[in-house]
């Protein structure tokens, strides 16, 4: 695995340098495009690792796309954006496809920054329909020409803001193209009565040529397939209400279609680009992974690999000293579980992401997918507790943007007791500033009646699922890095700590380190620097955001000249929380050195995440840094009186 | 109007003090209850103001749910709560129901901590279906036992979180009660095409017999129309595509029916009650405002009501000394927007509210009312933007929080230039803490990139909208308060403001007091006070939490004492980011006075909004006395060196 694999032999690919190569290009030359753009994806990956399912089901889809609409002029929005590996090897960036999500790379999203065939960047899932139209109403009132195309899976319908955006652009009824990448999968199987609904669509048969008919549709079937659709019509007179979903909400719909049949793709896509006035819905049933048996084998179908052999499918495997955080939570909330019968979990369709596919096979009927929902998914969870049980919501700290409002008013204001598991909070690495989980500490602790911690290590997140579990009076949440953990001893058993107590992790001079989250080991790496100096300041461990720990905040003061908190996470969050208590104190009348160490006012770029948190000047030798320079403050301006 | 209106003679509503007593009536007697309770609710309304046509249009739904279901075993859930005043009337409250969103009065909503006939609160819109299916899995589960019942409009239907609840609750497929309130009307007419399929559903005939039948709801259909329904079956045998869109989302549905007709709901519910094993929906159709030829007949039917004659149906004037902010802002918008055809803007189902309806008159092309689908509403401006136009998305503080991932992922991390007009900032009155605008500036003002300004009167506001129209590059959001302004003159044409920079109001000595937005009144009206002492402190707006005048801020340091920041909102924001700046600049370390007064860490109970801000400690009497804290302080310790 250490050396290169060979390249594939791609002569039609090799030709093309942007899409508009593909306007020159045969039927027949634009399938064997096809086969070399999914064997140049794989050997991509194979490299660099990342998403390789969902780009190799839209292979055929994206030849097709490229090959009949004209980007950029015409806007393609790639929904999540997963699948747009082929899509950026077809528009100028295959010289760089294999420095994907790789720190200088490209992004393993499309992203505007990146090329002007990326018109609309993405990452969380079901924003394309709105963004497409967007960019349909921005054109028909004299904006950017051109065609949009939103390309949606099965798995992002199921998100609310994709049936807000169907119902405006169904009301709107502006030219629109939707296509709906119906795999039955977005990253778990989909687990929701959509999911059910569109299997049942297309297990009817290759063309839904009724319903199509009754709603007009049949002007926008290419010629062979009018003939039959027009019988269907005679059939369904003086039926007006039924119908798909899609066309009750003002859609025309046409499909099911085979979704890696050229030969079904591409005069579908010329008939209606050339015909369609309103918002037409193709569904195009595809399969993730399709092409590449270890992936098509798989179980998660390929959704994200680490660098594998090409011939046999094996990933390398990364090298592993500790647990992940992820499944010491998993296994945490399961040992609670197993004693307390109301414990339950609730996941917006990541199972295997948030540990919680363990809990499900533990505890089947005690775990929830509510699919790609997470406004419903802490609603629900609220409901849950009102219900009398013990709701565990587990979701990504980027992803609980999704669910704010519904945090703030019908957790927070009901002061109910929902549980939060905040998974990835801080900077994750080769996902991005799309998925960084910079903002929770900030939005959440300025809830009244709230509990936020933060783990410093895995065993603190083994204390802070006990913590969480115990706490039946009012919400909570904990928060815990993506990766593995610092390899600490793990404790028997979860033991609840005492809500808003911090603990002192290192005693030292005169300097304080106040620490929330996991930033404690590159604080504790940059004390053992500044002790080979005499410089050793003391390490404590805040653990609650809120309830600060006012006794300890206020003990550190007295005992220090100075004292610098740190948090992986954007201000308004921890610091400013302690600064806050700090100023009504009247601390700062005195004089004292304060500083707050926040994640910088800036996206980062995805790297590793050492390189990450090096960019946002978090890391042992910068908190080393950030010690000396209000040292050497202190040494300029003289002791403090 | 100064007199108390007469009572409404209620002999058969005087026996009911719990909606156990409805158990005890006949169906003839519970029309006479719906009659007289219709009557009280009038009454009710014409004293305390309110929302009175929300009501009027459940009144029947509300008898007969709680002569037919187990209130507080079955938990009844009403969606947004604007039609609960019946329901508290039945639920024990009628006593206090004339104290209606008055200080230390009924909540305008359900709400938990009033009664236990209110399981979930409600205040936003949307969530009844997620909740009540939490209660159903719940007691699945072995918690609270009973029956859930969600209560939802069809304009809250259309937002995307009811869809992803429907989604969930139809694969789950246990037993839940949604009843559709399809008064094509919620606030503003919806105009989705969600809308447009609820009327051709309803439209088609007294009951959907048909559709019933195909998927075996049959079962669920009283006595006397089974025999219809079964010939229907026959007809349809062999369609197993098809049917309602609830259908397919795995609900029994029934309907529509009659939403005013006693004799065809309770049967109705009675049946399905006793035999449902799985959810099911019921359509009822209902007028809002019914029953009341004065709200029947007003364009928001009677929506939010001031005091009324309950005879003529005028409504008592509220005295205005000033324009509201609204107003301001939207003919600033207009002016703008008459000299900028790029200019589009976009509400999430409140035209009205945001003022956006003057709007919608001028230009009724570039108006955009998406439905309440604030997710969408943020990306679509976004698309917007990335289109080439100017988009001003006109969203109140606390529905902000619905698209807040959309805020940070598809605007901020895109730096598309969408512009965020953000009503009701700070605390509101009547409509309490579920409406307090308390957290967007936290949340806005640590994205990378975002402009964040307030208004401090409705002069600036007029500027702000203007700098806003002129700032193209990156995306902004300025806030301003509920209700009128401060009756400053108005400018002729707003001038967009220099990025970043404050202004000193008044100068004065040894105290400064920075002030972001509309507290700046009271603020001066502090300073008055403390002039009289010879102690008048310079005040400062600050105009943008970001960027920050960081020139200001420190010029304001060197020349003062102490420096007080004042904001409607959180900790987390505006005054965070002095502080975090202060720290940095290092100006604690050689002591310096500084306090941030924030919004205290509690829920604000509804009252008016001087006495909600009374209660927040920020009131001109309260600055003062910050004013006078900080000095004293400083007297007890000394001057500073």
């Amino acid at each position: 695995m250490t050396e290169l694999p060979p390249r594939p032999d791609t002569p039609m690919l090799d030709r093309v340098t942007s899409p508009a190569d593909l306007k020159a290009l045969s039927d027949r030359q634009l399938h064997q495009l096809a086969a070399e753009l999914r064997a140049e994806t794989i050997s991509a990956v194979s490299v660099t690792g990342g998403h390789l399912g969902a780009g190799l089901g839209v292979v055929e889809l994206t030849v097709a796309l490229h090959a009949v609409f004209d980007s950029p002029r015409d806007k393609i929005i790639w929904d999540v954006g997963h699948q747009c590996y082929p899509h950026k090897i077809l528009t100028g960036r295959r010289d760089r496809i294999r420095t994907l999500r790789t720190e200088g790379g490209l992004s393993g999203f499309t992203k505007r920054s990146e090329s002007p065939h990326d018109p609309f960047g993405a990452g969380h899932s079901s924003t394309s329909i709105s963004a497409a139209l967007g960019f349909a109403a921005a054109r028909d009132l004299g904006g950017d020409p051109g065609d949009a195309v939103a390309v949606i899976g099965d798995g992002a319908m199921s998100g609310g803001m994709a049936f807000e955006a169907l119902n405006n652009a169904g009301h709107l009824g502006t030219r629109l193209f939707v296509i709906l990448n119906d795999n039955e999968m977005s990253i778990a199987p989909p687990t929701g009565a959509l999911s059910s609904y569109l299997t049942r669509l297309y297990t009817r048969g290759p063309f839904q040529e009724l319903k199509a008919a009754a709603k007009g549709a049949v002007s926008l079937l290419p010629p062979p397939m009018q003939e039959g659709a027009r019988r269907a019509k005679e059939m369904l007179k003086g039926l007006t209400i039924g119908g798909t979903m899609f066309e009750e909400l003002g859609f025309s719909y046409i499909g099911p279609v085979d979704g890696h049949d050229l030969d079904q793709l591409l005069p579908l896509l010329r008939t209606v680009r050339a015909r369609a006035t309103g918002p037409v819905l193709i569904h195009a049933v595809t399969k993730k992974g399709k092409g590449y048996a270890p992936a098509e084998n798989a179980s998660d179908r390929g959704h994200a690999t680490a660098r594998f052999d090409v011939v046999t499918g094996v990933q390398a495997k990364a090298k592993s000293n500790a647990p992940s955080y992820t499944s010491v939570f998993a296994k945490s909330l399961i040992a609670q579980a197993e004693r307390d019968e109301k414990i339950v979990a609730i996941t917006a369709a990541m199972p295997d992401g948030t540990g919680l596919n363990l809990f499900a096979e533990r505890f089947p009927r005690r775990c929830f997918d509510v699919g790609i929902a997470e406004q419903h998914a802490v609603t629900f969870s609220a409901g849950l507790a009102a219900g009398g049980m013990r709701p565990f919501c587990a979701i990504y700290s980027t992803f609980l943007q999704r669910g704010y409002d519904q945090v703030v008013h019908d957790v927070a204001i009901q002061r109910l007791p929902v549980r939060f598991a905040i998974d990835r909070a801080g900077l994750v690495g080769a996902d991005g500033a799309t998925h960084a989980g910079a903002y929770d500490v900030a939005y959440l602790a300025n809830l009244p009646g709230f509990v936020v911690m933060a783990a410093a290590d895995e065993a603190e997140l083994v204390h802070m699922v006990a913590t969480a579990a115990a706490l039946d009076d009012r919400p909570s949440a904990f928060r815990f890095p993506r990766g593995e953990g610092t390899g600490v001893e793990l404790p028997e058993r979860g033991v609840p700590l005492e809500i808003g107590r911090g603990r002192i992790v290192a005693e030292g001079g005169r300097v304080a380190i106040l620490s929330f989250g996991a930033r404690l080991a590159e604080v504790l790496a940059a004390r053992e620097s500044l002790a080979a100096r005499g410089l050793a300041p003391t390490v404590a461990d805040a653990r609650f955001a809120k309830p600060l720990d006012r006794e300890l905040i206020l003990r550190l003061v007295r005992e220090h000249e100075a004292l610098i908190t740190i948090e992986e996470g954007a201000i308004g969050g921890f610091g400013s929380h302690v600064a806050q208590l700090l100023a009504d104190e009247g601390v700062f009348d005195r004089g004292f050195r304060f500083r707050s160490m926040v994640l910088p006012d800036t996206f980062i770029d995805h790297a590793s995440p050492e390189a990450m948190y090096r960019a946002a000047a978090m890391n042992a030798p910068q908190i080393e840094a950030k010690v000396l320079e209000v040292l050497g403050v202190m040494q300029l301006s003289g002791k403090r009186a």
